[in-house]
């Protein structure tokens, strides 16, 4: 009988369950389930149109996927397994409304929109968010600073204050509103338990203010007095036990009843214990349409422009730190489809490369700023550090000559720069980071932006060795959370992989992007310090 | 019998010959005939190789298509015609080496390549334009203020000098360094005439101060003392009288003898009088690859910035100002040839349309600004204002959601702001400048960009109503020096043509563009005056 941890990782439009060797770390089966409705933004399973900007979920699909990949998997094992605990992790904030006993509404109500599941991605109540942002601004609310003095319509509380506003009677017969990490360790266990990690990034939970006041929800809405009393109350550091697995949930999966099973987690979060990270100075950056980067550091520092900061919100015992790049992947992705020429896709075609790889093959011999070029990297605003979402790019160096590869190269230094900025920010305010995890698609894919990652930040870079990192992380919290090992730092020493590629700086083209980075210091100031009010009228004017 | 005036353009590729009614400027004939060589970039007509940067030409060509052009226009004549006077134009500065008599080295040597004219387009002797920019601006010269301070290899002193550097013996045989456009007047009458024109702009000739001294020319090379004697120091307002088509010319073109021939001009500058300009306030600009400003006012400002002011150069009694901006047509071209993708390519040629009226077409109905782009349009430097050829192009506002016509649509903003910037600045310097007239190719082809540069000039455009204006200019100087009008005011009277289409400015477009020239004005200021290093440094780099 092997020792075994199970992860379950809830993305966007799927399951996927990973039985994970408990000594080691290894990866011994894996399943993924697509969720039967994926994601609804036009209509309801039953036809009934959806305004812009909607993006739900039937919570049932969660339970049948997590089954379909829970059974598939262990159906490939090739040895009997001991399953020592049970992790989960799921997108945030990803809301569920639910009666006393956890029954989501959808389920009695399957003709009201607001009786489903709202995904992280749910942008139709900004009004909202922007009434937050501004009456909290006004009363100087201390939870805003926790969250570089903006949210958006992403959070929790725009997304309940919706369903108060809309639909008034379900709002009344909702007795929670749970976000969906905690609603599946409910099902597994019968305990309804708050995460940590949800709760501080997304619920405006902190460890010493804990929730927002009800004077400041009274301001918003006299009905939203007392709205966080359903959101969950109790909050539980990751890695916590939350409860065991029930026999009706065992009977479901295939597993054996009682097993331990760790309290919620975020997908992006739970990937730390995966690569090896236990503690501060390795920061792992997450890359792909936007980039997301997590830190953990003993102290609490409020760094000004950080996304957020949350006690026991990564790892339990430190504080966790994360800001965000929200111009990475989708701006190579506008550019090449906007501003690259026929030939170039006839090259790509005749060669049988994509039109990413014959552009960086285009550039990648390039000294730094050979391409001539220097650019903002802002096409989808900046969230960390200026925390403005309407600045917007900038390119310096057009000449007559001037080729696409010369702007793509440019593009990818100029989100290394950014990085940097984030990783200094940081620095100057307290919290250490020596090394570079980097995580995502493009992580793997790219080695000229890995090398120039390095090189701008003066960095050793470890690609991450995973193809599931969430899943094996939410296995490793199962372990600790199933007590084989003492603690997460113990559970991530045996379990964790640091056998990535690595990229070292290289000390010419570190001592040129040492030089160049003033120049995007200096650009960065002009338009997002001095002038940002130059992107936004220009901004503002596209719609006019 | 009709009186006709005969007006020859010597462009860069053919000569071209009309016959105009002297009466009222109707053009009754018109010929063009290519030159037999064309341009020599790559190799002598002996098939010798020639260094890079070299734009060289054959004057028997000139003389073999003026033949042709003159006689085919007149064999098109539908009635009998008496030619009053004859007035011709010629690029500049291109410089023609001769023996005593007026014959052009080449046909002596034609295995030389300092033997050959030197078009205005030769940029070989850049190294030799630094060499009079640095010790010129060491030695505090006077004369470089007339030119903005800064001269290039275009200018006939470099072209001279590179002879005496590369070829001393050629340089020591040679008699005469004539401009093209003078010579081709020497020929037709026997006279060697140095227009001041060609002079002024092109050859450092200053009314009040004559030519840079034989001390400067000693402190760049012994060798070069001296040589403004071989360059012409008789030098004759725009309009004089040179002398009398000679009896052997006269049978090689089939016309008479003793016809008055006028001095030699500058093809650019000729157009003033075709487009009925006869003084101060409505400026001309040329519009192609690049743009070419003339404004002429009866006293002289030392406008900084300016290209060049030179007295009698453009029309006799008035001080003619030029300016330049060198990022018009070919910026537009190099974005569409290297930024526009395959859809776009597919679409215009599925309709049946260039992809230049493609792309206006895509943003003409859009509100200035609502591109949402600010562009700086330095893709090939600035010449006027600010007189740096290494600035480069700058772009603001780039979304997720930017098109190429965006871009497309903001760089022709950006060249009407640039052009608002030089009008305003002779206004500033004491200049009068209450319209426009807009010629050249792009002109007459681009209803939107005329309508915008209206709307940032808060001037009435009119777009000039000739096919052939420099060869119908050429034809009113030479009725003036024929005597058939008291003078060149009355001539334009009586031939200029004032029917070109107008564009007036709207009042909404007006009011919203007197604000975005603002954001122009400061983007211009932070690149062009305050970080002007930012460009040059990444235009350098891109040579590492």
């Amino acid at each position: 009988m092997i020792d075994v941890a199970l992860g379950i990782d809830f993305g966007t439009l799927s399951a996927r369950a990973v039985f994970v060797d408990a000594k080691n770390g290894s990866v011994l089966a894996s399943a993924d389930s697509p969720y039967a409705h994926a994601v609804l933004t036009k209509a309801l399973p039953d036809g009934e149109t959806l305004p812009l900007e909607y993006a739900l979920q039937v919570p049932a699909d969660y339970l049948k996927s997590m089954t379909e990949a829970v059974r598939e998997a262990k159906a490939s094992l090739e040895a009997p397994v001991k399953v020592i605990g049970i992790g989960t992790d799921f997108t945030a904030c990803t809301m569920i409304p639910t009666d006393e006993s956890g029954e989501p509404l959808c389920a009695r109500y399957p003709k009201r929109r607001h009786a489903y599941a709202k995904l992280w991605k749910h942008h139709a109540a900004q009004d909202k968010a922007d009434l937050i942002n501004k009456i909290g601004g006004e009363r100087e609310e201390s939870f805003l600073a926790r969250y570089g003095g903006k949210i958006s319509s992403e959070w929790a509380l725009p997304k309940v204050w919706e369903i108060l506003a809309e639909d008034p009677d379900l709002f009344s017969e909702m007795a929670h509103f749970v976000e969906a990490g905690d609603w599946i360790v409910w099902q597994l266990t019968g305990n309804l338990t708050k995460n940590a990690s949800a709760a501080g990034y997304k619920g405006f939970y902190q460890d010493d203010l804990g929730y927002p006041s009800d004077d400041f929800l009274k301001a918003l809405d006299p009905g939203l007095e007392g709205v966080f009393s359903k959101m969950g109350d109790r909050v539980y550091p990751q890695g916590s036990l939350a409860g065991h697995l029930s026999s009706e949930m065992a009977e479901v999966l295939g597993l054996e009843p009682g097993i331990p099973v760790a309290v919620g987690n975020i997908d992006a979060h739970v990937a730390i214990p995966a690569e090896g990270i236990a503690g501060a100075g390795e920061m792992l950056i997450i890359m792909g349409t936007s980039s997301c980067h997590i830190v953990v550091d003993p102290k609490m520092y409020l760094v000004p422009g950080m996304a957020g900061v949350v006690k026991d919100g990564v790892l339990p015992g430190y504080y966790g730190y994360e800001s965000g790049q929200v111009s990475v992947g989708d701006m190579f992705q506008a550019f090449v489809d906007n501003f690259v020429p026929p030939s170039y896709w006839a090259e790509a075609k005749e060669r049988g490369v994509s039109i990413h790889q014959l552009l960086r093959e285009k550039c990648e011999q390039q000294k730094p700023g050979q391409s001539g070029i220097l650019a903002l990297d802002w096409w989808n605003g900046n969230r960390s550090v200026l925390v403005n979402a309407n600045l917007s790019g900038v390119l310096v160096g057009l000449t007559l000559e001037t080729k696409p590869e010369d702007v793509y190269r440019a593009l990818i230094e100029a989100t290394a720069y950014g990085t940097k900025v984030i990783v200094d920010n940081y620095e100057a305010g307290g919290v250490k980071i020596s090394e570079i995890v980097a995580g995502g698609g493009i992580a793997k894919k790219n080695p000229m932006m890995m090398q120039i990652y390095a090189d701008v930040l003066d960095r050793k870079i470890r690609v991450s060795g995973h193809t599931q990192g969430p899943a094996v992380g939410s296995a490793i919290f199962g372990a600790v959370a199933g007590g084989y090992y003492a603690d997460l730092p113990e559970a991530i020493r045996h379990m964790g992989r640091r056998d990535g590629k690595v990229y070292e700086p290289q000390p010419e083209a570190r001592d040129r992007y040492a030089d160049l980075y003033k120049d995007y210091l200096w650009l960065h100031d002009v338009f997002g310090r001095e002038r940002p009010d130059v992107s936004e009228k220009y901004r503002q004017l596209r719609g006019d």
